[in-house]
């Protein structure tokens, strides 16, 4: 960090944060801030924050392979053309993507979701997808976004860019409190707003780890195409239920009506470091002169003039994935699949043993269907000040809740992460936790 | 490409284009829609309008080499720990990069650029970088970008992403005419437009191929202090000098009070597939609550909720590059030098012979200091139906200067790009050329 530089004119560059993008100074960015600065803090707490994915299967020799099974199925596709091949993979490439002909295949093994790949834009992982929609929906200040909260703390970051309002719509135990949306939908249009899209995470939401049953898709879709608005599914943790019971149909694969824009990634079933997610958007689009294209030509032409092309070596990295393992990735992530099933079995079962029904401790949890989140009910509201001092003293990180409402008002709630724990230290955090929780509740 | 669907429910969807984010119906989108366009029609012509690189070099193997020789890096720099280096190189990372010290190793080595790794932020090419500044720059509806016209298309998109409005500097033979400036300075400031900052591209600019003297470098700082704006250099070509006379310092070499942003590229350099660049930003921001932080933390914070972090994997191509080249990409890139020496000696001399002086014909050109691009002045507008006459009768494509006027309005100029042809394709092109030429001037 630097302070003020004096110089020879006389006439130091000092910029005033004030002066900047609101964003730079909204609650939101200082709670990025403090959630990273306190893990960095304290590097020996156990951390139940971070909600990366598991590293342990991360290997470079799998990435080397990947690159060459990619390279050689390019030459293969340009009939033996080398010099082609490396075009596509070394040079400035297509917008769109070089991969979408098999994210379309990947799709279509292990989603049920069939979809032409030319509506489909291959980008800097899902957030790159999300922001490009929402500069695309965001005309006017009254072009507005919904969302169930408390939300995935990206989605509000990326609303802010494109300086787009988000009207919160409540949570219930089954994922959408469906009255407060249909008063949300009569608020806004009573207020001359434009409602462009309901983002959601329909599958072990983050923070709430909730998921929406069938007949609630069902509904979402028949009120989206009622009042006019885009569903943007967004679906990171699919691929990773605690059991193998029979999971609901994704939007996207319900929809009739192109109405749901599904925002995929790959850095949890892929490879994180490749930084690769996408956008399905074959929504109709008329232009003025009344040419029919698609959202996804519209993404293609914003995300020109952001990050002109996703890089393609880090798809090709994805696509020899998709290559080795016969375009789906369900087998291909069974270890994970694993480590995150083990781990939130492990903490509920952790949870039952320090808190157990009947204790009189005023704890309570959630039992997720999966994914990598579940959220803790405490008898306190949980703020930074209680989060550095569970860090200083207890050696125990957690989120307070209040990050995902957006507003920084503390709420007697706290997010666990499970996926990048051992067995050892989910035991041994959960003693600090059980510490940390009854020094609150004397 | 599809139509309007019909579904059970008869509500469709289709958006129209007229109410998406206005940059979409812009003129702007629509030349590079046509630009990519006519390419592809077209695949038999040769081309003087594509920048890219050249991508005879471009070899997988030396990929493989620089992933494992910065692997090998983190390792040792992590005492031997190769879980902390796989988890560096393959998870999510850190926001401003993972790459930052060996830029900073870079810029001191080839361009006297002497800063704090902190105050680099790696983005996903330069573009990213660019947006970054914009959007951390733009506020209100009064912050301005100042930009010199004819300017690099991808700095209007850039612009209009962030929905800033961007005022045009008239270009001189020498680069800038100072007195435009001025007066856009005093207009800008009676009509309470705030300038944040002005674009540019000091050496080898595209379109025009100029570049500016010591002395212009120098009066643009101090007019950039007087009037309390930022200096966004754009430096993408500057190690590909047509000979090897010395060259002036870059602005940011020039900077003593962190007014220049320097916004970096590896796409030229260094592997265009990785899709790598950079930013630095050492400017103080000061806090409402009175912290001194730097654009760079802005910046990073933007780039958050925007692409989370680039591909760590991308990063290692680059940062292998780095190790392998002793920080330095100047030697690194002497074969490439010389194919962009060639081409542009070749094409020049080719313009003489078809076009010698004294013959009447009404074309000349500007000789270039360096990089990929020349301008030709014609004596006829050049338009698009032009160019798709050129293409298809003549089989030659150039691009229509106007497209970076963005404004539609033809004039009588072209731009001609040399980067991506063998001397062969120069020749037969520059006969296509001229034929063309002395089809438009009976």
């Amino acid at each position: 960090m630097t302070g003020v530089a004096e110089s020879a004119t006389g006439s130091a560059t000092e910029l005033r944060q004030a002066e900047l993008h609101a964003s730079l100074g909204h609650p939101l960015a200082e709670s990025m801030d403090f959630l990273n600065g306190v893990a960095l803090r304290y590097p020996g707490a156990i951390s139940f924050a971070a909600g990366r994915p598991t590293e342990r299967f991360l290997d470079l020799d799998d990435v080397h392979r990947h690159l060459d099974l990619f390279h050689r199925h390019l030459v293969e596709s340009y009939g033996g053309d080398q010099a082609r091949a490396n075009q596509q993979l070394l040079q400035y490439g297509r917008t769109k993507g070089i991969i979408h002909d098999l994210v379309a295949r990947n799709l279509a093994a292990d989603e049920d979701i069939h979809v032409d790949p030319e509506s489909i834009v291959v980008t800097v992982g899902c957030q790159e997808a999300l922001f490009l929609c929402l500069r695309a929906l965001r005309r006017t200040p009254d072009d507005v976004l919904l969302a169930v909260r408390p939300c995935y703390v990206g989605a509000l970051g990326a609303a802010q860019l494109a300086d787009m309002a988000v009207l919160p719509v409540a949570a219930s135990g089954s994922g959408i409190d469906f009255a407060d949306l249909e008063a949300r939908l009569a608020a806004a249009s009573a207020a001359g707003q434009r409602v462009r899209a309901f983002y959601l995470v329909a599958d072990f939401a983050n923070p709430t780890g909730t998921s929406l049953d069938t007949a609630a898709r069902t509904r979402l879709l028949e009120l989206a195409a009622r009042h006019d608005f885009l569903l943007l599914e967004d679906n990171p943790y699919g691929l990773f239920p605690a059991d193998d019971a029979p999971r609901p149909p994704t939007l996207k694969s319900l929809d009739r009506d192109h109405r749901v824009v599904y925002l995929g990634s790959y850095g949890k079933t892929g490879l994180p470091g490749a930084r690769v997610g996408f956008a399905v958007a074959d929504q109709p689009v008329r232009t003025p002169d009344g040419r029919a294209e698609l959202l996804a030509d519209q993404l293609g032409r914003l995300k020109s003039m952001l990050t002109v092309n996703t890089s393609p070596l880090a798809q090709a990295a994805i696509g020899g994935k998709l290559l080795a393992n016969g375009f789906s990735l369900r087998a291909a992530n069974d270890r994970e699949r694993e480590v995150y099933r083990g781990n939130l079995r492990r903490t509920l079962a952790g949870l039952t043993e320090r808190f157990p029904p009947g204790g009189g401790h005023g704890v309570s949890w959630n039992t997720p269907g999966g994914g990598f989140f579940l959220v803790l009910r405490v008898p306190f509201a949980t703020d930074d000040a209680l989060l550095e001092l569970s860090a200083r003293s207890f050696r125990v990180l957690w989120t307070p809740m209040h990050h995902f409402y957006g507003d920084g008002v503390p709420v007697a709630e706290l997010r666990l992460s499970v996926s990048n724990l051992t067995h050892e230290e989910i035991d041994t955090g959960l003693d600090r936790l059980a510490a940390f929780i009854q020094s609150q509740t004397p």
